[in-house]
């Protein structure tokens, strides 16, 4: 029996908050039919109490979406939830998540406030929340630095409430995996009544790990992941949904699945990117245009022997253009020959031995070579050798 | 007492074989002496048997670097080992790396040999590196699929033969952080001779996990790392070396140390993206131009009360420009008030109020509002208001 990963998608709410990425209305519905139909269970769709503008985002999400879960963000604040409440109004299935920091850091510089008392406003933030859903995610900022006996106290309180959702947010993305990883471990052992909740893993990527520490959440019994498309939110980001989706995929001795149909990854990677007009990196992990390019000799060499040899995604199962093979310094014979036989010539070994110093010289010379250097080297080898192929 | 974790660049290597990111010679040189500044303990410079043009860079780079020692990568062939070392021949601390690939899959598919073969010639290609040079890396291509117990024999045998630094690559990228950590410990109590080399860790990101990869190597006893600016490499790049390095500095509890003087690493990143013309995504960890911008309202609140609200890292220390405060339509009031200080405005709590709203209207309706916004504002304010300031 494998266990479902949920998959909680932030990209209009953590991803749209970034500097420059600011959707309207319209834009929004449509990222947001767009996650549904891609497989997202839950779709974070705005922070309504935020601005009338993603008011009406989240209202209009609400109308629009049928299956997903469609949730608002606010703090712990009675305003934001009712606000929030009053956006999700025409949600089939609204869930509200409100929350507020726990950490001594926010506790101290945020709110000038004790433990005492922000663990009752925790469990009041809750309370308010039930009047507009039984579906309530509660959010403990700053979770990853905060005190693992008091982060425990104030998530068996909030689930008493009626929290159904627990999500344990490394905001500032500095856990390692490890450190993570023991802190689930050490709310399902030490919270009472954690049966009771789904435990979330929000983390992100300040120093590079938010897909691993994810990861690291779900082996020690979270269930649920937040997420974004292509990794966007708050500063560098939030986890990519494409990572931790296909890492879960590959790897079937985690023995988990999630709902995400992968071969729409990278048309919706895409379309978020020209949308928001924020560029994805070609080295980016999944969707990246470099993701499935070759151009090493050795790997190249290896790749057309057995693609497996340096690939363990086929990228047409994510959605992406099939695997290429760019011919620079760094490649090898077999990949020219390769690609001489794809544009219809055929050599011998010592044609391709004379050729490849030719080639040489000429990729010493710039960036990648184009089919139309290599005809103009195949015709210059077989008139000075009288071949015909 | 730190251990010292040992930063191998392979930027101008593995960096630089990427589609589109070729240099001349002139550009590699300068890039490895940037690389020396930096503070990084080995540079690899190229795969000299590649083209002549690469011969030419790692020959000039051997004589240009002082300090750092120059490595040079080839394939467990006599004469790729033979044209590595004379390419390495005026380096004042030459390094040949050298190896074969081990996982069965590569022995098979790549080789069409088996394991005792692939065993004899990884021993015979150290040996004939040893006539170039004591400073011997082998890597064992596709460690992170290769069965644990073969790969212990090879590790063990290359190191017999004279290897002093051993790879162990995640080529494709596949690991898990707790699988690659156990990895390198089966081999740290399987190789009886592990004391005699330095362990080294070679990730890939294929799945987003090669910087948490990398440090559960080190955490396990590896004590190189092998990186590139940005994360370039095949593919979804190599392992970033911003992203290790900072962590390693912020994670005192690791006990761990690098030579890396981090306050280059901004510098340093914009001049290798500009020179490869690679782009860095703006939520790129550490070096992203997003990486310390805060936009949401309940983040720049917390950060203008202490800034370590929500940054783990300040900006100066990896050469950024200072934290950003963007205004859009889901930044609060706090955030809002600070800048119309710096902009010489000072309003009382209901004119913040009326302000807010109007703010509001305006970022609705743009991606990011402009102090030139701002000033209208608050021209408009003060003269329906009678206000001086």
């Amino acid at each position: 029996m494998m266990d479902k990963i949920i998959i909680f998608d932030t990209t209009l709410r953590d991803g749209e908050q970034v500097p420059g990425c600011k959707l309207n209305t319209k834009e929004k519905v449509e990222l947001a039919l767009d996650l549904e139909h891609l497989g997202v269970d839950v779709i974070e769709a705005g922070f309504p109490i935020s601005s009338p503008g993603d008011f009406a985002s989240v209202n209009e999400i609400s109308k629009s979406i049928t299956n997903a879960t469609v949730c608002a963000l606010s703090r712990a604040v009675e305003k934001d939830i009712q606000v929030a409440g009053e956006a999700l109004k025409y949600a089939k299935r609204p869930r509200i998540h409100t929350g507020i920091g726990t950490s001594d850091l926010h506790i101290k510089s945020k709110f000038n406030s004790n433990r005492e008392d922000i663990l009752a406003r925790a469990i009041q933030c809750v309370k308010w929340a039930r009047k507009y859903t039984d579906n309530i995610e509660f959010y403990a900022e700053d979770a990853g630095r905060t005190d693992n006996d008091y982060l425990a106290r104030v998530i068996e309180g909030v689930i008493k409430a009626g929290a159904t959702t627990v999500n344990i947010p490394d905001t500032t993305g500095y856990c390692l995996p490890y450190q993570y990883g023991e802190k689930i471990a050490y709310l399902i052992n030490n919270v009472s009544n954690i049966d009771q909740a789904v435990i979330s893993c929000h983390c992100h990527n300040d120093l590079g790990l938010a897909t691993a520490n994810s990861i690291a959440g779900v082996i020690s019994g979270a269930r649920q992941i937040e997420c974004t498309i292509n990794g966007l939110g708050e500063r560098a980001g939030n986890t990519s949904l494409e990572e931790v989706v296909m890492i879960i995929k590959q790897h079937k001795d985690l023995n988990f699945y999630t709902s995400i149909d992968a071969t729409q990854l990278n048309p919706m990677s895409r379309k978020v990117s020209d949308i928001m007009r924020m560029p994805v990196q070609p080295n980016k992990a999944i969707v990246g245009s470099n993701a499935f390019s070759h151009s090493s000799g050795i790997h190249q060499d290896g790749f057309l022997k057995n693609a497996e040899t340096y690939e363990i995604i086929n990228p047409l199962e994510v959605g992406a253009d099939d695997s290429k093979i760019v011919l620079t310094a760094r490649s090898g014979r077999s990949a020219l020959a390769h690609r001489f036989k794809k544009l219809g010539y055929e050599f011998d070994r010592n044609g391709v031995d004379v050729l490849y110093d030719w080639f040489l010289q000429v990729a010493d010379g710039k960036k990648e070579v184009e089919d139309a250097d290599l005809t103009l080297l195949a015709e210059k080898y077989k008139e000075r050798n009288f071949v015909t192929t």
